[in-house]
């Protein structure tokens, strides 16, 4: 089944300790499409500067992500530059230059009004809240926010849980936004306000899925070499979603697969820069991640003996 | 089978953003002893003062922690002031009075030589060779170490190394003592060194459990009320070795059930202050929590769909 994601394209700027990228591919609705592209078609909707190298989403579009509703606008493509240290968890912004990105007003191309699952990437909640007017009532609407917006947009952010199934944010975020610093906390303060669903992601430390009755959890995997961060948590919303969207099955097992799928998508995407492990992934090496991830956790209860 | 544990016996005073708790029993082989004991019969073996309220130990003795090997020194006892603040996975250290621990010289007596377990809480790393010395072909020996003998004694820690099969540390320590900023490279430099077993502990974020082929990876258990994290990871050492004791199965499943038994025993001691949920605990209630950590990480794969 399709996936409509609505989010940022952008040319990130990226230093770690091992190495350093110019203007390459990034952005939220960037990173979601390509781990998502692997397992299910994808509709991105988005804005890029009259600069853009359209030419680098050539990939992404061989493997199935329709483009149609990636507008042109006249002026600079959003650029973000960055810096990562020996704590692989935090980024420091060097600058932020959202060029044509600051006036974005979605516009969802009637071929993609019925797509039965859609993400809301990072933007403004107004106008994630404008994208669901837009659309006819998809099977499951999952959103992500940042510290930005529970800060500036707190009533319209809290007016959009109303309307989603299922938000995915990081630790700080689900703190910062419901006030209660423990995540058990948190997250039943967020399902009482809409989402059926709360994806907590922890990065290095893995994620929780929590529900009014369950709680999931996955680590990250436990890689050798973190080459960048950056992107990672989107990577994992494009696992997630690819997931449900391919199988069209929003069982708690099923969701529990979908943590999974995007816990080993954001374990993919942090092996090299920008979108570059993504794009050379084959469906062979997901699923051996997957049984990689199965191993990492399973044991026997054996409380019998 | 029985079980060995040679470490600090001591009265903490805690403040937490819960309460406060004065005097109450602490110290690394307290909290590992209250723990193992759930699973199978405890040797301790430490010191404690002439001013030591020895009737506070009593339920450890009634429970089968046999106290035969703790000494009783002129002087006072280890003392231990310290506070957590919100963010409860570090604690600050007010005060610290090693009063008698300063001159702790272990002496095994005859009857605990032959335990076929032993774990040496954190000590100096010549006292814990020293018990080596005195104990007589143990299956298992484990130790446990910290950032200050990391730092004052790295000589003696990783002779200490050598001699033993498995080592615990918290992720601080084990970045500090291999100077890798990765766990996964920080296990292999460890494991490079003698023990066969690495388990790092990750306080709130969980523990891994490294071998030269295999890492296993069990969460720590999501409380929505955590009292006072003190003794949480000796509390964990004492369930992972109490289980490993109590089945005397040193296969890879089996120890990857008793790190899911450690994290068990570390979720149920933050409960209350000092060993006080311990000391309560029912096998039911160990069972139980068994049975949710299994729910909590288990997945189908599924990769035939």
């Amino acid at each position: 089944m399709s996936l409509l994601v609505v989010g940022s394209v952008a040319l990130d700027s990226v230093e770690t300790p091992f190495g350093k990228a110019d203007n390459v591919l990034g952005g939220s609705a960037t990173f979601f499409a390509a781990a998502a592209s692997l397992l299910t078609p994808v509709q991105l909707v988005g804005v890029v500067g009259s600069d853009y190298p359209m030419e680098k989403l050539e990939p992404l579009a061989v493997r199935g992500v329709d483009l149609a509703g990636l507008e042109r606008a006249d002026g600079a493509s959003f650029r973000w530059r960055g810096r990562y240290r020996h704590d692989l968890n935090s980024a420091e912004t060097l600058e932020t230059h959202l060029g044509v990105f600051s006036h974005f007003s979605p516009k969802i191309p009637d071929q993609f009004r019925r797509a039965p699952f859609v993400f809301l990437a990072n933007i403004d909640p107004r106008l994630q809240r404008e994208v669901l007017r837009q659309v006819e009532r998809p099977r499951l609407v999952a959103c992500d926010t940042m510290n930005f917006w529970i800060e500036s947009r707190r009533p319209e952010l809290l007016d959009l849980l109303e309307h989603v199934d299922l938000i995915t944010l990081n630790d700080g975020e689900a703190r910062q936004l419901t006030e209660q610093s423990n995540l058990v906390k948190a997250a039943r303060w967020i399902l009482a306000r809409g989402p059926r669903h709360v994806v907590i992601k922890k990065g290095e430390h893995g994620a929780f899925m929590f529900t009014e009755s369950t709680v999931f959890f996955a680590p990250a995997y436990p890689l050798e070499n973190v080459f960048d961060p950056t992107g990672a948590g989107d990577a994992f919303a494009g696992g997630f979603m690819g997931y449900l969207a391919r199988t069209g099955d929003l069982s708690e097992p099923n969701l529990r697969r979908a943590v999974i799928y995007g816990s080993a998508m954001g374990s993919f995407a942090v092996e090299q820069f920008s979108i570059s492990r993504l794009l050379d992934l084959t469906h062979k090496e997901i699923d051996q991640r997957v049984r990689d991830f199965h191993r990492l956790v399973s044991f026997d209860q054996d409380l019998n003996e």
